[in-house]
């Protein structure tokens, strides 16, 4: 190292270290990502020092690790109010930035985007970081498995921290470990070398040897998943080592590639409760920086989720829970400790996810798959044609539907109603309640006929004590008010509920529904009550697009009953990041807003 | 080989001539896959000698290649009925027979079902039979990932001829051929160990070649990707030599698995002109067998989309076209002759097909994907996530929308239009003539601020000249008639028009209307004439749980339009097989209960 390089090493050394204290900082007031960005703070550095972003393309897969990157390129000034409404974004986002090559959020998409980049831009550098669970997933490995002379310009780092949000599962991940020692095997391939150069042996064991190593040229190559696929393989890297970083990067950048860098990173790196405990600071909500405690936490309806489903598990020992890389986070965590045999991470492979289900069904198991609302939407084609089609029973719990606060528009559940009503054989749920999310689970357990997909917001637990029981199909009165009615699903039934007294105050007492049954809904109810009143609203949290508000006005098209169905629902698919109670107020699913889309209706009315 | 192997051996060859012979007849009458079959005609026969169905579950991944499964196990007989209406089905299907563990249709599900089903079937061998195209999906990647202790009881029979629909691409499939030669390498370990165990050299050699053979043995191994993920490996079979498979499959059923067996077949085996154009018969229509020769062609919709695409790609540069294994069905093989720098065909990799394009259009390029409608099911989450909410313009050309015909129900695209619905920033379209399919594509090509979907079916061109040109987001009247107005999407137009003549003989002369126009919809349209007519119709060859229709009745019931709109599409998910035109007569939107439909609506409202 020549004296300029130390100096550059030692500045950067120093640069790393603010940039950890400021992400401790930030992310210990907002909540985020924390454990992957502390990892990925050298790599970033050496990344922004070698390549010139924004003409050569960064992307990083998923986004959740693109903190540091944010910090170095032009959001710096502004990253404490990363997450926040109106804030720095929690992924990245070319609408943000002109240094964000592409959008963020989803697992897998990255490598896919690349190619498309690196085809567009041949004399830039499409330099793409992605992580170990990302790699394993179905789109990153149709990627691969196209990224090739095309993509002459590509530089795949592979951001190897060995997990993901859960500790990584798979084979592939076990093998790219193995990658990592098929290095000690380069000496050995020296030493065969210079003894066949040596001529310290002859005739028939020379040339045996000779095509040994030959072979071993041949096949040790391949080893690598990256070779095997058709790139040139740097690594493996340490990724808290700027000078090795910077040497690596210096060497790929003059290379044509497509080259496949190997990085070693620890999650947490710097910040001792994240390095213990880095699956609890992958995604973590505020937290007291000197003792690493979350400052608040919520009872949130996967909690129930995670109570229920065990006591069913152990009266029904056909019970199977699927998670796709949450496993705790949907709640499924005492199941998989109780009942490891009946358990199942398949990582980010939501796909995978569901046409395992089906195959257990198939086979009179009676399988619960746990998936973000956002999430699902990978799995759509299986939904389809291996369970909708083969009329199989297959449970789908769909946490964090409608908007889901701080992490954004690629994380809302916006779709997942307009989706699951394209599936036939399919029951819809939007509980309203916490109790009626256990009445739920409980009323369809022993569905065998039909599957069954039931939604809940990220939300705190919200009750409210019905005089009668839940019932699949029927909707249940909360309140008998007169001239308006208001039908309710899911998490609009406590918003309703909320701003009631404010609504009468303006005269206005509707007689409030909960319709936690989207599909069958009640068409008892709707005959016998929607001719009665004066106005009728009926509220989703979803898009209002092509959800349950439409089954409904359709239904009454249908059935002569002429109406108007004053919906209200999400419209707008690009809603940002903020908490979740700011958009819920500005996009008029709660509070002021909502009550002025009600009373503007009924004023015109009158 | 004992007596009783070469008696048994002698009988399944004779099996094999007569299947074959059978097969050759049947498909060249009916129609349908046809050098796949041929394929693996003794590969199937060796699985039913070994392995014991039902209890032992076979799995055919797409299920293309299960017409010798079919005639070995319940459906000899009516083997002549394949495709047809009411007769055996084109792929697998567990309603269709106990012998079918699991439904075929979609590539890459077969290796996740296979897991659930080796999950819950601890007894029972699970067969999975998938080609070398489909195992380079996504989906499979997945199984393949996650097919860890849970899956003992697999064995997987790669059938490996070397194509899918179009020739197999991508960087995994050269791979997999690799691991043919790596068995030219065994006979030189053995040569090593040889050398080692005569003792014939000494000391620092001697344990260099140890390590070596060590390092060889632990390094080569894993050379397959079989065995990197963990599988037991079988193989080079020659698929048409049935003591050999015999021979392995035995040796199989004995191990404790997963298994992995790598058996290589010749597409279209037996029949002189499918081994020399095995891409023209995979899937073919009804031919002449003694010429090889298509009996009769029709001129379909991607011919259009053949002509116009490269008319546009020579204006206008920047216009790449990508499709997903089906370039020459998709219409786009003159454009890749044409234009290869700006072409790509990534295999059965929808999503990544996808989330390219959205790579290519945020470089201000100008994407074109061609899709068959129920593939774009794969590419979902892409759509919403990399196309949607980056607001690019991706162009979709959606081929075999609404009933395919003989392919059936895992093929009938029906959900296209409820899914793009969804998606946000994307203008929907549904050309009711060829030349409007022709003036789509023009008018849409220069839109950079919106995705585009075009649809488009099955079906032999239809021609109307309208008065006037067309134009995005207005419908076109084609006859003005009174009291009655039906709205035409698509396919539906020509419908309509066809049953003209005997809805003027019951009294009824409606005014007829081409909207292919799904989004934008024509506003001002609906403004106008919906008010004057009596009885108002909309008719679109999807699912009309969700789809177009109800957008027309949603716009009605917010606009204060209370009419009745008596919707006319697709009601059930599950067509079968069948002609394209008995389907859609059956269905209600074709001929005789079209007409029916529409009468009793007008009858009761006289």
């Amino acid at each position: 190292m020549n004296k300029e390089e130390k100096k550059l090493t030692s500045i950067m050394t120093k640069q790393a270290e603010d940039i950890r204290k400021l992400l401790i900082k930030v992310v210990s007031k907002n909540g985020g990502h924390l454990a992957s960005n502390l990892g990925v703070v050298e790599l970033t550095l050496g990344i922004h020092e070698v390549f010139n972003s924004p003409k050569d393309k960064i992307i990083f897969d998923v986004g959740h690790q693109s903190y540091v990157h944010k910090i170095l390129t032009d959001r710096k000034e502004k990253f404490e109010t990363i997450r926040k409404k109106g804030g720095v974004g929690p992924f990245t986002d070319p609408m943000e930035s002109e240094y964000d090559a592409f959008i963020g959020g989803h697992a897998g998409t990255a490598l896919s985007a690349g190619c498309g980049i690196a085809k567009a831009n041949p004399d830039s550098k499409v330099i793409i970081v992605i992580g170990d669970a990302s790699i394993c997933n179905g789109h990153s490995f149709e990627a691969l498995n196209n990224m090739n002379e095309d993509a002459k310009n590509i530089i795949v780092i592979l951001n190897d921290n060995e997990m993901s949000i859960d500790k990584n599962v798979g084979a592939f991940s076990n093998f790219l470990n193995r990658i990592i020692s098929s290095n000690a095997y380069k000496g050995l391939r020296r030493e065969i070398r210079s003894i066949v150069n040596h001529g310290r042996i002859g005739g028939r064991i020379t040339r045996t040897i000779e095509r040994a190593e030959k072979s071993v040229r041949q096949f040790l190559a391949p080893l690598s998943i990256s070779e095997m696929l058709g790139f040139k393989f740097f690594g493996m890297i340490d990724g808290h080592n700027i000078e090795q970083i910077l040497d690596c990067l210096k060497k790929v950048k003059n290379e044509v590639g497509p080259c496949f860098v190997h990085v070693k990173t620890q999650k947490g790196k710097g910040y001792v409760f994240a390095e213990e405990n880095c699956g609890k600071f992958h995604g973590i909500s505020p937290f007291d920086v000197v003792t690493g405690e979350v400052i608040q936490k919520k009872k949130t309806y996967s909690s129930i989720v995670e109570k229920t489903i065990v006591e069913l598990g152990e009266k029904d020992l056909t019970i199977h829970c699927i998670s796709a890389g949450m496993t705790k986070s949907v709640g499924f965590g005492t199941f998989f400790e109780k009942f490891p045999n009946r358990s199942k991470d398949v990582g980010i492979s939501e796909g995978h996810a569901i046409t395992y289900c089906a195959g257990l069904a198939i086979s009179n198991k009676n399988p619960y798959v746990g998936i973000y609302s956002t999430f699902i939407q990978r799995g759509f084609s299986q939904l389809i044609h291996d369970v909708g089609l083969q009329k199989l029973s297959v449970k789908f719990l769909i946490d964090r539907a409608g908007i889901v606060g701080e992490d954004g528009k690629t994380h809302n559940g916006l779709y997942d109603i307009a989706l699951f009503l394209t599936v036939p054989n399919m029951m819809l749920f939007a509980p309203t309640t916490g109790f009626e999310l256990k009445e739920i689970l409980e009323a369809t357990t022993n569905i065998k006929d039909k599957s069954i997909m039931i939604r809940y917001p990220r939300e705190e637990i919200f009750e409210y004590e019905f005089k009668d029981k839940f019932q699949i199909g029927k909707w249940r009165e909360a309140i008998v008010g007169k001239d308006t009615l208001i039908i309710a699903a899911g998490s609009m039934f406590q918003e309703i509920l909320r701003i009631k007294e404010e609504l009468k105050e303006e005269g206005i007492e509707p007689t409030i529904v909960s319709s936690a049954s989207l599909r069958p809904y009640d068409e008892e109810y709707i005959e016998e009550n929607f001719k009665k009143y004066k106005n009728i609203f009926i509220l989703e949290e979803g898009l209002s697009e092509n959800g349950f508000i439409n089954q409904i006005i359709k239904y009454c098209n249908k059935n002569n009953i002429f109406k108007k169905i004053n919906g209200i629902g999400i419209e707008e698919c690009l809603i940002p990041h903020g908490s979740r109670d700011e958009l819920m107020r500005e996009y008029g699913l709660r509070g002021e807003k909502l009550m002025e889309k009600i009373k503007v209706v009924i004023n015109a009315h009158k």
